[in-house]
């Protein structure tokens, strides 16, 4: 196995200034793969920022997708947020997979976190998987991974290794000692699913909101192993066997999608009086 | 809100000792309830122990659902594992529920590890929710929450509290500072679902197998209020306000639940080439 060397990068966008935020994506991008990186993750809305104040200071920053082919390398594959204005002018909170080519995938989040909602559309397709010369790569954003049918359909999919830009906001001070819950949702989807998450959060307080920092990369098994980074920038890497979410056996007799009841998960469960 | 006192007792059965073990579930009950506990959960198969080394082992350790009486007292709901044997002569690895009134509800265990499905049916039925005067208790077994449908399907029944009888193996070392990956996933699950879960793990090593001993009582936000036990015999306890579990709103906007979008989960995730 050909291990994929990741990088999640935590920036700091700052809202508004949409030239400052593309400059620093692209200079994130090319400092990652300069040091080897073939994966690079970087935060949702990461060409905007996220805390808007109107719906039309969100729709002052969006993009098409054809724009974000400013992040094509020669042999890299780029996963980050945008804002994004589809032709009949609609906002989406977007995320693009970018590759050598141009930009191959774009996804439309599908659960839009509170004030979200006043400026974006919700998506209306399911999270994407996307073949790759790295690996199979499944996309969602933020909230999305709060949804255990987000990852576990993007694993049944084929997805190797989850990309998942993301912005989230602090509401309470994570425990000393502890890891951020946010972290421990993604590293119980990767155990049960056995696919790789590599999570992208951001810094950088913006109009009063702050940041769980919550940026790692978690392997097939659910251990974190690298990050999270905390508050402030900083960028994690790992060199990651992606081959290995192919290999979805706990024992000779188990297998972590194998074993699902399907039939017993589509309605309700039975209740007892 | 007047909060529930839950009892996890991490008891160490020991496989073959039908008599011993029966015994030492009734006096880990009686002692909690002396102590309080109006929820008692004891481990998988806490009536037999659990390394079989065949058939006619297990065979001869299964009890009928109506034996469980025996768990009964005046004011708790009591929740442990047993080998049942049905009417037909088919063995499952089943879960009871017994209040005051007596056995309320027998869960088969759905998703089979490993050499269980050498001895025992898998069950045919989903997950049960049972209201009782304590709120509604949902009942799994061990590897049915590596399932993430299974936590989710229990709280979309309404589950405020999911018990979860449990003989986790040991199979890697747990690493230091570091939570053990089952009970990460059971954190998960209570978290995305906001539901409490009560996690009865074993102890006492048995045929050569070692356990994690998990033990522990997760809020409805995801935080262990009580355990992990750790190796060894040991009971967790905790009040816990099981009707928290009933408010889903993580903001003005957002419902743990009612944000999910079951159109998008139904089919496989779009695959981009």
């Amino acid at each position: 196995m050909t291990p994929v060397r990741i990088a999640c990068v935590q920036l700091a966008p700052r809202v508004g200034d949409g030239d400052g935020n593309r400059l620093r994506a692209r200079e994130a991008i090319e400092t990652s793969v300069a040091a080897g990186a073939r994966l690079v993750v970087l935060t949702e809305l990461c060409t905007s920022g996220y805390v808007f104040e109107t719906e039309e200071e969100a729709r002052s920053l969006a993009l098409r997708p054809e724009e974000l082919s400013e992040w094509r390398t020669s042999g890299a594959y780029v996963v980050g947020g945008f804002p994004e204005l589809a032709d009949d002018g609609a906002l989406f909170n977007s995320a693009a997979l970018v590759g050598p080519e141009g930009v191959i995938a774009v996804y439309r989040k599908t659960h839009l976190w509170d004030r979200e909602q006043l400026y974006f559309e919700p998506g209306a397709e399911p999270p994407p998987v996307v073949e790759t010369p790295l690996g199979r790569i499944g996309i969602c954003v933020c909230y999305d991974l709060s949804f255990p049918e987000v990852p576990r359909g993007l694993a049944l999919g084929g997805a190797d290794l989850i990309a998942v830009p993301t912005n989230f906001p602090l509401t309470s001070a994570v425990p000393p000692g502890e890891k951020p819950i946010e972290l421990v949702v993604a590293m119980a989807a990767a155990h049960v699913s056995r696919v790789f998450i590599a999570l992208c959060d951001r810094s950088g307080s913006e109009r009063g909101v702050d940041w769980v920092g919550a940026t790692a990369i978690v392997d097939d098994r659910g251990l974190v192993v690298a990050g999270p980074v905390g508050p402030g920038e900083g960028t994690v890497v790992a060199d990651c066997e992606l081959e290995r979410a192919r290999d979805k056996s706990w024992t000779e007799r188990n297998d972590a999608l194998g074993d699902r009841r399907p039939e017993l998960y589509a309605g309700e469960p039975a209740a007892v009086d």
